[in-house]
């Protein structure tokens, strides 16, 4: 089959490789219909992967068509289509079988696309282990880009909004407006926040924000602009949607006296300086976290089905398995108008 | 009036001072009946205060009489024994009259004795600002003791036992045996904790501990043994009870999945070197606060009048006003048996 | 000054009686500006009222100015732009002191025009007692319209929302879609439901609650629509915002496994059938209660001043307090388009 | 085998019936080493049972070996020691698979020994459906009686205590001191509660909770005295464990401002007149529910291997399946010293 493949940093190519087998009971294959680059995707991407394999198929973020299952899968056949967290536990334990894949009590669940271990699902098809629990059936009257945003990117902007503890009446501020940080900023609406910061570099992303409701402020000059807009409180919450040590710093300064900073970004810094004597004097909770995909769904699919969230919305470009690479760029490029990019196999 | 004064590192004495005066109409004059000394005072001991002052009167844990009331003061009058919150706020905004110093709608709540702005109350007397709320009557069926300790203490360990969000069931450790850590062990168990670990590098502090049912650790091996005993999967939660960022990091290190890391113990670090790849990995939550005294009362006394905590256990001695100095130096050394000392004037 | 006043069923009239004076040190008298009629107010309105007394003056939503404060009262002056707590409490104690009126340690919460104990303020003006704790500031940016359904009729919509344990996606009815019912209807949508169900025997009240996003009902059909709609799950959460035992009847029925009952309507029945068994088999919570109206400002007021909720869209009649006896008759009618009636003293 | 059946009121006998065997490829059969009578059979006992079948065996709580399992059974093996859920669900919707039972998507949640169609554990041997997820594996250090109260009284009692929200410091009754009664007891001290009143007719009974430290009061005098007691406040929560309308009766009128009743015993009761005003003026809280007992486990197990509750204490007789006519009538007696009846086939 076709896959992109990681060779080197800069260097993913949509190239042939072996198609995947079943390898346990409670393995699916499923068809690929259409899968997206996530922006921890670029990670690997810039070449400080998660493993030193070169080869291996990358991506996490996919939608299909289920194609073989194994004898102890239950209640998926061929032809099913589906939806694949991105979040991969064993599928047997208490936590995996209430959604809550992070807390999986083999301490190991994982994601696809991080080396030969477990191949992504950029590709035609891919190996699902523990079917049953880390796919679902694509929810009654759901598209397949919206089934797609389910299976990474909202579960995980929701993760950070509930992580945040937004009450209603809320100040919130999002950091970085990627597809992730846009769909937050949905979310801090519908949670009942009355006022939403959003902050990013690139004007076109701060447009979107604005057209949801936000008001968009350039990172700049956030601080200040929130200060004065907020009487010196500052926010209630913050997302941030980056994984910088610059955008988590920023975060922190947004938190007013017992705000709390909910990081969904992936961060790989190993000694972050941490201004412990401000989160005491105002009494910060922080937080970071990847995200149990499956555990959000019961409240998610029902709010996608009648309309109150959109992450359709924030697919940008639409390109084929084969411009894989040219698909890598695109979003690597920040470039005013680039959201989310997805491709068909 | 006598006072413990401070003038400089390792130096804080019993003087004369002016007797404190009404200053606003609000304000009551409270002859201290009882004061102690809190950890947090030892950060002024050793010359790392909060402000360059000298010589103003140092302490904010006090029990004791109504001697006068401004015309503003409701509910108090001359003989009421009261406890005076160690948190001081305006006393005027929704927060303050909710309980909730820390969010005083003025930004800045404080607490007495770090400067000559609000003097302290390890003295014969002391002027408390919005009185009827910043103190309250003693509650029916309380000693002065057991008042002194809801003063701050107990407050404290309560505060950080909530935002450690402990479910009934919790493996939770207490890192520092400090009285307030040693309340926050026996907190736990009362919030439903099944397991309580208790660490510190004291050898009385840990058999006290572990005559609260606890298992008691050293600092050295905690990590360790920890792991064994909870077959790798660590702790739920983690109460920091001494500031130090060598025990920030331990109880960080002590956190499992999605595991509560909550900081009481006053830090100073600007830039404390936080494992952000870890925190994100692990799915950590952090906090650090100062703590909303009234905020936790109505909890809190029930539970006291009714025996099922009792922070009087951990006072281990008993001196006068004029012995201050000494006290400083007894509870600076950390010797053995040595846990709350409390001051008559 | 001029009031309504309550003379037996079916009469009120606007009639002289004395001004209010200062009855204690802690009293407000407001002038009235704008006062509203509650749909509770129709239980005296219909002769079987709280009290035997004749001759009171009726009506607790209103704000003003204040035009004099006893020497107790903190933070308010003539002058000042006030609304006025429906909810009444001692002002003195913790409850009271956190908005929390109801559950005033005197147990003896209370609300204006009931009796001659506390008039009423459908007046010129009104003696507010505690005026402090039960008034506030009109906050800035707010309308008096805004204002006015702050006292009331929003904090009850809220309370009964709250009660209702809302979560993101959930499935919500409400039953009875006065004003305060469709209150529900918005704020349901703020916190976050995928689908409102709004169920009323007057057809304009149901083409308001369709405009506001609801699927509206009539109460004859509701139950086997709803059924169908929701492949026989019913719904998460019932708001009845009657009072009426066949509302009652009809939201119990409404609500699936697991599902919550929330009463707002004032009901004056002793021996309401409750399905016991049924609620056994459906895990059942039921909730009714009396609302602490500045309990929710802190939540309420970011909300109408960023215009995340209109309130003020539901008041339809705007009246003189001359023309009292003609508006009680208005709202009493139900007619088409009848939906909060306001007057101006 | 020999199993406990129900021939009419009063006739439960231990005769023969056909072994069970394997129906589905997702059951397990089970041959029960330790079952018990649970009040709630005390209904069928009475001829007022759920259906009108006779002959079926009756009794949901056992533990037991499993001795084959159909071929879709996961994780579970031939001479595995499990608890059997006394709660059945389809073990395949969301909710089943975590642990919430009662929530089965397909609203048809059931329990043994009610009917023919799902024979009941008071017998050698039983059908287990979906049994990875209706059973589990006796967890570690657990003895076989403290596993078989985890299959329905504990859970049941502490299900009760978390609708009960019980808060620290709350004042809390139970009425009715029945086993499950006396294990709210225990567990509304673990929970926190400043005071516990606990209620019964029979005297050893209220001996037994005041060992375990509440403060026991006969039903006759119980309200006066409490309202004594708390001053007229009453109780922030009540757990009602008996099921009969005097009961719920007596549970309401004990609930103070905003106090939450919560009740698990089965009532079968249509139209329980409901004191609709005084709920309404009290802001009571009303819930009642079946128990989704595999939901409480990870809260529970560690509690009970950690020593903190010991349900096993409630054990008061041990017989054999044989002498089950003898252990139903001594259930039934309510006399002094029987609480948990267990028996051995």
């Amino acid at each position: 089959m076709k896959a992109l493949r990681y060779f080197g940093a800069g260097d993913i190519r949509c190239e042939s490789m072996d198609d995947p087998t079943i390898a346990d009971e409670r393995d699916a294959i499923v068809k690929v219909s259409l899968c997206a680059i996530c922006g921890s995707d670029l990670h690997i991407y810039h070449g400080h992967g998660f493993s030193d394999d070169i080869g291996f198929c990358v991506g996490h973020e996919a939608v299909g068509e289920v194609m073989e299952t194994g004898r102890g899968v239950r209640g998926l056949k061929p032809g099913d289509r589906v939806m694949i967290s991105a979040a991969v536990g064993c599928g047997a334990c208490p936590s995996c079988l209430a959604g809550d894949v992070m807390l999986c009590a083999t301490q190991s669940s994982s994601c696809y696309g991080l080396s030969h271990k477990l191949q992504g699902s950029q590709a035609q098809a891919v190996r699902v282990p523990a079917a049953d629990i880390n796919a679902r059936l694509l929810p009654e009257g759901l598209s397949e880009e919206q089934g797609l945003l389910l299976t990474d990117g909202l579960p995980t902007a929701w993760m950070a909004l509930k992580n945040a503890d937004i009450r209603p009446g809320a100040v919130v501020a999002v950091v970085g407006l990627g597809p992730i940080g846009l769909m937050a900023v949905e979310g801090a609406f519908l949670l009942g926040a009355s006022k939403v910061f959003a902050i990013d570099l690139v004007a076109s992303r701060r447009q979107t924000a604005e057209a949801l409701g936000a008001i968009a402020l350039d990172a700049a000059d956030a601080t200040d602009l929130i200060r004065e807009q907020t009487h010196g409180r500052m926010c209630n919450a913050v997302v941030e949607a980056v994984g910088a040590d610059a955008s988590i710093e920023l975060a922190i300064r947004l938190a007013g006296l017992r705000g709390v900073v909910s990081c969904l970004g992936v961060s790989q810094t190993r000694r972050f300086p941490f201004p412990m004597a401000r989160a005491f004097n105002y009494g910060l909770t922080f937080r970071s976290s990847t995200c149990s995909v499956p555990l959000y769904w019961p409240e998610l699919i029902p709010l996608v089905q009648t309309g109150r969230l959109h992450p359709e919305r924030f697919i940008s470009h639409r390109l084929t398995l084969a411009e894989g690479a040219d698909a890598y760029r695109l979003l690597d490029s920040r470039a005013d108008g680039v959201l989310k990019v997805v491709m068909t196999p």
